[in-house]
C-alpha cells in the first residue's frame, strides 16, 4: 500500500501522528505544509522522508509563478532549504531534496519542463522506494529462518517507507515464503512508534507481535525469547549507523547475548563523507518526554535530554542488508568512502 | 520524611500512584486495603514493602477479635498469605510478614501481648529501615566521587523505603557530604517510578537531575555523560540481583562501557536459599504497556509481555552496598549461603 502518492500538486499521506487509534490522511499542498508534517513526524521514516522530500520540491515547483528558469531554482533552492532544516539526522531527507534539484538544475529548457521533470523526479524516488524496499526483503530473507522471533526498534515499516518497509520488508518477505516467525517490538519511547505504528502494521497483516517496553529488551534477550535483531537505519556513515534512540542499546545486548544484528536500508542511507562524531544528533522537545499524549508522566520543570537518534558503531553490526547485496561490516574496518 | 507511620491502628502513607502530580496520603485500616494498596503499587520499593507487610499483620492483629492466642495466630497467618500473594517476586514481603509472625509465635502470652507484640515489630521493622538506610547511605557514599554524574533506574529513593531511600540514600549522603554529584533517572517503564517519583523526589530535595527514556542510557553512557550507576534491589540471590524491569539492561551496558554499577540494598533483601533459575517473575497487566494514564498507546487486542523484574547476574555488578559493610560480588563466585 502506497504511503505517499502525488495527486495533481497535493500530496497525499497518513498522518502517523494520529496511528493507531485514528487512521487520518493528511492532504499537503504547500513547502510550508510539507515542512510541519516532517518536524512533527506526520511523515518519518528515513525513506519515506527522502520522498516527502522530493515531493516537497515537485509542490514548490508545480505552485511557482517564477518567470525564468533561474527564478524557478532559486524557488526550488529555497524550498530545499527549509525541508532539510526540520530534521537535521536523517540524510534521506538531504538526499531527496539534492537529487531533485539537481535533475532541475541539469534541465536546459522551458519552466515547465523543469517543473514536469521535478514532478517525475519526486515520483521516480518514490517508485524505486518501493521497488528497493522490495529487494530490500528479498535480499534480507535468506538471513532469516523458520521458526525466528526477531525483535524490531522503532518502525522500519511501511509506514517508514513509500511501500513495503526496510526492517519490516525483510520480516514481510520471510513471511510471504512461508517461514513462521514471531516478532517482538521494543515500544520506542518518546514516541513509541513501536507500539503505535509496528504493532499496528503487523497486526493488520497477521504477523504475530508482541509488543514489550523498551527496557524489556534485555530480558527476552537473556531468556532466550529472541534471535534475531533487524532495525532500519537514518543515515549511515563510515564507522557507524545512525538510528532511533535506543537502537544502540538494543545493539550493545544483541552483542552480549549473541545475537545477529541486521540493519536494512536502502543505499540512499549511507553517507560515506563523514564519521559518526561529525553527525549532529537531533534533540527533541522535552515535552515528548514528560507528556504522553494528554498524560504528563514527570513534575514540572524538570531538565531533560531528548536525543532522537544514537550511533551504533559498526562492530555491533552483523549485517546491513541494501538492495543490491548484503554487507558484512566485518569485512570493512570502516565504509571508507568505499565503492559500494 | 516517614513514608508509612502507624496511627492506632491506621497505616498513613502516601498514594505513589497519585504522584508527581498530585499528594494524596491514604488511610489503610485493613488487611484487605493494604493487599490492594500493595497489588496496585500505591505502596512500592522493597525495604517499604517490607514494613508494609509487617504493618498488614499489625492490623490484623489490632482488628482481631480471636478468643485465644492460637486463633489469633491463625488470623495473622491467613493475613500473611493474602499480603505474600499480591507480588511474588519482592522478598521484602515475604520477609516483613514472617519477621512480625514469628515473633507473635515466639510469644507465651495473652492475645493482648500478643497484640502489642506484633503492632511493636512491625513499628521495630519501620525504625530499623530508617537507621538502615542512613547506614547504607554513609556505607556507600565513599564510592562517589565528587563530580560525578550517577545514573539510577526506577525508584529507590525515600518512596521505596520508610524513610531516606537506598540508591537515593546513597546519592543523598553524597550529596551531604559536599560533593557536587548529578543524577540521571531513567523514567522507567511502563509505570514510570523514575520520572514520577525519583525525579519528584530528588527534585524536592535539590538535587540535580536529569530525566531521560530507559532507551536513552546507552546513548548517554557512550558519550560519556555517566560515570557511575547505581540502583536498588528487589531481591538478591545466590547468583543475581532481581530488580525493576530493565536493570539488566543498564547493567549490560555498565559493564559495556567500563561503568561501575552499583546496587544498594538491605541485608533483608538476601535470599540465598536460591538461585535466579529458581524466581518467580512477577507478570503484570498488559494495560500497563497499552496504556499511559488516560492514554492508549498501542493497537488493541496486541499480544504484550509485561514482566515487572529482572535478574542481573553477579559477573555484572560491582559492588552490594548493605547497612553493615560493602560486597564485592568478584570476591563471591556466587553468594553460596555465605554468611553475609
Amino acid at each position: 500500500m502506497r504511503m505517499i502518492k502525488w495527486q495533481n500538486g497535493t500530496v497525499i499521506t497518513p498522518d502517523q501522528t494520529k496511528l493507531p487509534l485514528q487512521e487520518v490522511t493528511i492532504e499537503i499542498q504547500t513547502v510550508e505544509q510539507m515542512a510541519e508534517a516532517i518536524k512533527t513526524l506526520r511523515i518519518r521514516g528515513a525513506p519515506l522522508l527522502g520522498a516527502a522530500a522530493g515531493f516537497g520540491i515537485a509542490i514548490a515547483a508545480y505552485n511557482s509563478k517564477a518567470k525564468t528558469p533561474t527564478q524557478l531554482i532559486d524557488e526550488l533552492e529555497a524550498a530545499g532549504i527549509l525541508i532539510k532544516h526540520q530534521r537535521p539526522t536523517a540524510v534521506n531527507l538531504f538526499w531527496g531534496v539534492d537529487r531533485v534539484l539537481n535533475k532541475a538544475k541539469s534541465i536546459n529548457g522551458t519552466i515547465e519542463e523543469l517543473k514536469a521533470a521535478v514532478i517525475l523526479e519526486a515520483q521516480l524516488i518514490a517508485d524505486e522506494d518501493t521497488a528497493q524496499n522490495h529487494a530490500i526483503g528479498k535480499n534480507g530473507s535468506v538471513l532469516i529462518a523458520d521458526g525466528d522471533t526477531i525483535l524490531t526498534h522503532c518502525n522500519a515499516g511501511e509506514l517508514a517507507t513509500v511501500e513495503y518497509g526496510t526492517a519490516l520488508g525483510v520480516i514481510r518477505a520471510a513471511w510471504a515464503e512461508g517461514k513462521k516467525i514471531k516478532v517482538i517490538a521494543d515500544e520506542t519511547r518518546p514516541l513509541l512508534q513501536g507500539a503505535r505504528l509496528t504493532a499496528y502494521e503487523l497486526k493488520r497483516d497477521g504477523i504475530p507481535i508482541t509488543l514489550i517496553t523498551d527496557n524489556m529488551a534485555a530480558h527476552v534477550m537473556s531468556k532466550g525469547l529472541v534471535n534475531k535483531v533487524i532495525v532500519g537505519a537514518d543515515r549511515i556513515v563510515q564507522d557507524a549507523i545512525f538510528n532511533k534512540i535506543g537502537t544502540y542499546g538494543v545493539a550493545v545486548l544483541a552483542h552480549e547475548h549473541n545475537i545477529p544484528f541486521y540493519v536494512a536500508a536502502p543505499k540512499s542511507t549511507f553517507d560515506l563523507t563523514c564519521r559518526a562524531v561529525d553527525v549532529t544528533i537531533e534533540e527533541r522537545d522535552p515535552s515528548e518526554v514528560t507528556h504522553i499524549g494528554c498524560q504528563q508522566t514527570a513534575p514540572n520543570d524538570i531538565d531533560i535530554y531528548n536525543p532522537a537518534f544514537d550511533a551504533t558503531p559498526l562492530k555491533y553490526v552483523s549485517a546491513i542488508i541494501c538492495e543490491t547485496q548484503i554487507y558484512y561490516p566485518k569485512d570493512y574496518p570502516t565504509f571508507r568512502k568505499t565503492k559500494l
